[in-house]
């Protein structure tokens, strides 16, 4: 690991797991801020709208700055803005004050987030017919599912899937591991994508994307780590058994 | 287009559109019965159960025997018969007696048709549980959508597509464009399928479909049929305007 400038972190699974941290995460936290690094904090998650995730870290005492805390759902935001886009908004009640000011009569783009129950027949209908008028559609992530006390339960994926197939289009992914949100943060930090490290406990969304957009990253043993994951991995990247254990290579690396 | 031994034939669009039969099916239907070969009516139509579909043609004085009718969804109950499957069923409430009689508990395989407004979050996440588990996706159809009177409604190729790629697994399709139900028509006539001709107004489900299991193919200018279906089509198939003119052609090439 070479010149590295900047260091991107996943959160859930590489900092905290639910309410709380993981060991190790709040001495990472404080170390990493005394490198000579900028710091980006990248998450898909799309059921909390950025205020609420930043306010619940802040109680774990990950003390993570606005500005450092890049979310798909405000990405999306970002791109619907710079596009001059009007959203359909298949997503989450929860999450509307992330997209809240933005213009939404006549929508000319479907957005797809993590929707669960509000993934309606009589919603998915009302998005295939402004696709095939010719909107673009924009997903927040495309995860396929997650855990929930029921069982699995369908991710923002597997509707993205259904409504490209449907209208015949290809959706413009915003989250991990689509290459944007990496490169967004890069260009924050002001550095090419080749002085970042990204660390994630995802091999497929965290690491594998980083690499494709041509940053260098690091998977890390928690979270959703599974020992199948070193198969995927191979030999693209390093694996560390935790936050603390990769920061304390990352101030080796730089003395 | 020579030794034809069997015709098979698309219904809407072909014979009738709605409840009203097309100019020229009736003494189409007549003149075909006259010649020697054998029948059979093929449909994806997954709403309407078959005795009801038989009915429905009956009325429109489309005499039509009960096994001279193939319906995907019929198709589907065979399969799961044959295989000892027990299906969990994502079809809509008005095409469940298709599938009375079949063993419901403990389901082992998941069937998705056109279920409409029963594509409910829960169902979905229930289908997705038993595909992670082995199950196998069993598509009666995989339509992409469908006009109705709200507008464009998604059809069970979205919702297929969407558990595909939740589940990482690949559906089994039944109907049309799949060779199965081909395959089955022309087993029940006792013929190859390079001596059967299917005759249809989707360019896609009937016609291609038909070339790609074996069998001779003819695209009519009727119902779903748009100009652009030529491009496709291609000098794979002939085109005819309508089905008398397609009987017409037969009854030459057969005298």
């Amino acid at each position: 690991m070479t010149s590295i400038g900047g260091c991107l972190l996943d959160l859930s699974g590489v900092l905290h797991v639910g309410n709380t941290p993981l060991p190790g995460a709040h001495e990472a936290l404080t170390r990493l801020r005394r490198l000579p690094l900028g710091l980006r904090f990248l998450t898909n998650t799309s059921r909390t709208p950025h205020a609420v995730l930043l306010t619940q870290l802040n109680r774990m005492g990950l003390e993570i700055a606005a500005d450092e805390l890049l979310t798909a759902p405000l990405a999306t935001r970002s791109a619907l803005k710079q596009r001059g886009l009007r959203p359909y908004l298949l997503i989450h009640p929860h999450l509307r004050p992330d997209f809240a000011g933005l213009p939404r009569h006549r929508p000319n783009a479907v957005v797809v987030g993590d929707a669960g129950p509000y993934f309606s027949y009589q919603r998915l209908n009302r998005a295939l017919r402004l696709l095939m008028d010719g909107a673009p559609l924009l997903a927040i992530a495309q995860n396929r599912y997650f855990m929930a006390a029921d069982g699995l339960n369908l991710d923002a994926g597997a509707f993205v899937a259904g409504l490209e197939y449907a209208a015949g289009v290809q959706a413009e992914v915003i989250g991990k591991p689509a290459p944007a949100m990496f490169h967004t943060a890069c260009a924050q930090l002001g550095l090419p994508p080749d002085q970042v490290v990204m660390v994630g406990d995802d091999v497929e969304a965290d690491v594998l994307g980083a690499l494709e957009a041509g940053l260098q990253a690091v998977l890390v043993r928690t979270g959703k780590f599974r020992e199948a994951d070193l198969y995927r991995l191979a030999t693209r990247a390093p694996c560390h058994a935790d936050i603390i254990s990769f920061v304390r290579e990352l101030e080796t690396g730089m003395r």
